[in-house]
């Protein structure tokens, strides 16, 4: 019981400046949230309302997996949007996509098992990961192919350090890049080839502003595809989310799912599977960020940041800092304190190069953005 | 990817006998369910108007560590409970009790190193950890001393297989097992002799029948305590259990949060901020298990299962099948199928001597026992 970090694991910045700002609003102060990748609605109508009707009834345990009407929901949504079979007894409801990491690493691999991932890339991957025991593989990703992962870029990671789980989002956090079907097919037989297993995070699915995502299951079952409703469907702190699993894998995750958490909250699975039917709802949601994603970043652009075109999806805009700061943490604390606008430093996601940059969410309201980008003029003079 | 399985790795049984007694259900069975550890009740009436009152809002993430509405609350629950000053800084929500686990043990220990857990106890300690990559010590219990964990027994394990945790629950589960404040003196000064960080699960604290449970939290901080609102507040499906944890390993717990599960449900924290105050509720509740518990022990008794006097606390009976069989799991799943009672095989809880054993919870309705009985009554003939 002597020093028991390892030395990588690191906070999620993004929630510690989320703990500072709300520390200052209890003291008054009026923050522009930016820090937090989440949309500033609740879900829809008919998902509460259909929650306030189960509000009576004992919401116990589910099956460990999920009940029956929400995996046959999700089974509609990959019909409907997708356009694929999808048998419900591969899906499993989870404590958000959070759990579905866990049970998805344990499930696939072995303790210390080596697993790739982007870089930059989301920060629960590398600190779940190594906090859990895994080792790290980061493939490093450029602006000038538009942070895109290419098949190439995992052959060549691989054959530097092998690695037996390659874990990859489009559209990605925090760059907004999607690969297309292409893309897509490339990293798919990629994989299979360098008999490496695929890891498809598509929580930003949905928020895609240019065309739509590509879901892995349309190449491949040999994948673990993990999803949420935490960004599209507006329900981020009902932390409830899912996975599609290969054969191979289902049993094993069963009975992982079984002992490591019970079963996912079962009002938020109710939820759930009302929101799938509330697609115009979250469309609404959608129309929403994509004008603010144009006003981010011509806003970024005009005050000095370095940014490339508008991201193909998610709801972030990842700014260089170019002459403002070499220290992104320190230019985040400066941000929040003196302007009052709460924004992630990019050494959440990128810990080589990340000090470069900040990743500024446009989730919340257009109202908010306008406000953040009035508060950095007047604070960056 | 070849054979991923540690060999050690079983199904929580409870939840596949759930699993078959629910699709039995949707073929129009009747089914008594004694088999999971859950209320048939729902949360007390101001917990549900106030998650009712919260719905238009978004519930987006909290902070890691929770509101602190809820670790305020939770603070005025050690004092009123137990006499005693938490700081509302060392408490984490978590997803459930499931969720403090994996936290508990990634906070407090590396990967592979060795917990010792109670024989019989529940599952998920054993799965979780081997699932994980840690090591398990069993720690053999005797009905012969109410099946009660001792700091003799510690040690004398500890002498043998030297561990570095030892996780335990007062009151037990399967068994009902409580130890009282010397007993709990006893294992507290045994693991700091030995060096040894002890995990309290304290999650069927509330629920005890003969003298209030003693929180270890009255002997050490030097305790990681894990704790639910599942059991005493009728909240297993909601998913919001809590941890209190020395000031050494609190910022690792928090980190760790962040990354792995971000937040615990944010409608469960209000709910459970709410519950708190809502004891009188919990022991209405509580009454009626009271009085399942003697309905149940002389009812198996009358049957002729080998039990012992009724349990301390929690809400379950651990019978002996005695003449009836040697095999728990067969028993079960033909009590199931044959009687329409659900219970859980003493395998779940007991690799070694658990197919002697079953587990009836009484948590249900007084019908549900006597129907239960009934039915078990004729069929056993």
């Amino acid at each position: 019981m002597t020093d028991l970090q390892p030395p990588e694991l690191k906070p999620f910045h993004a929630m510690e400046i989320m703990r500072r700002a709300k520390a200052l609003e209890t003291e008054g102060r009026a923050i522009c949230h930016l820090e937090i990748g989440e949309p500033g609605a609740p879900p829809a109508p008919k998902v509460r309302e259909a929650v306030a009707r189960a509000l009576p009834d004992p919401q116990g345990y589910t099956n460990a997996t999920g009940t029956r009407e929400l995996r046959e929901a999700l089974a509609g949504y990959y019909n409907e949007q997708h356009g694929i079979e999808v048998d419900p007894e591969l899906i499993v409801a989870t404590m958000g996509s959070s759990a579905g990491f866990i049970l998805a690493f344990h499930a696939a691999f072995q303790p210390g098992a080596r697993i790739a991932i982007t870089r930059p890339g989301y920060p629960a991957y590398f600190n779940t990961l190594i906090g859990l025991g895994f080792e790290v593989v980061e493939i490093p990703l450029s602006p000038a192919n538009g942070w895109k992962l290419t098949g190439d870029a995992a052959a060549r990671a691989h054959a530097a350090t092998p690695f037996e789980g390659l874990l990859f989002a489009s559209p990605a956090n925090p760059t907004g890049a999607a690969v297309d079907r292409a893309g897509l097919a490339e990293l798919v037989a990629t994989c299979a080839g360098l008999g490496v297993r695929l890891l498809s995070d598509e929580i930003y699915h949905g928020l895609d502003y240019q065309a739509p995502s590509v879901s892995a299951l349309e190449l491949t079952r040999e994948a673990v595809v993990i999803n949420s409703f935490s960004k599209y469907y507006c329900m981020t702190g009902w932390r409830i989310g899912w996975m599609v699993m290969p054969g191979d894998l289902i049993r094993r995750t069963e009975i992982l799912q079984q002992n490591l958490f019970i079963s996912a909250p079962t009002l938020s699975q109710i939820a759930a599977t009302v929101a799938l039917g509330e697609r115009d709802y979250a469309e609404e949601q959608k129309a929403g960020y994509a004008r603010n994603r144009l006003l981010l970043a011509d806003g970024l652009r005009g005050l000095g940041f370095d940014i490339g075109p508008p991201t193909e999806g998610a709801f972030y805009a990842y700014a260089g800092l170019g002459r403002f700061s070499n220290d992104a943490m320190e230019f985040c604390q400066l941000m929040l304190d003196e302007a009052g606008v709460a924004a992630t430093p990019g050494i959440d996601f990128d810990r080589t190069s990340g000090n470069r940059f900040v990743r500024f969410s446009y989730a919340g309201t257009e109202a908010a953005i306008v406000r953040a980008l009035e508060r950095m003029a007047s604070w960056l003079k």
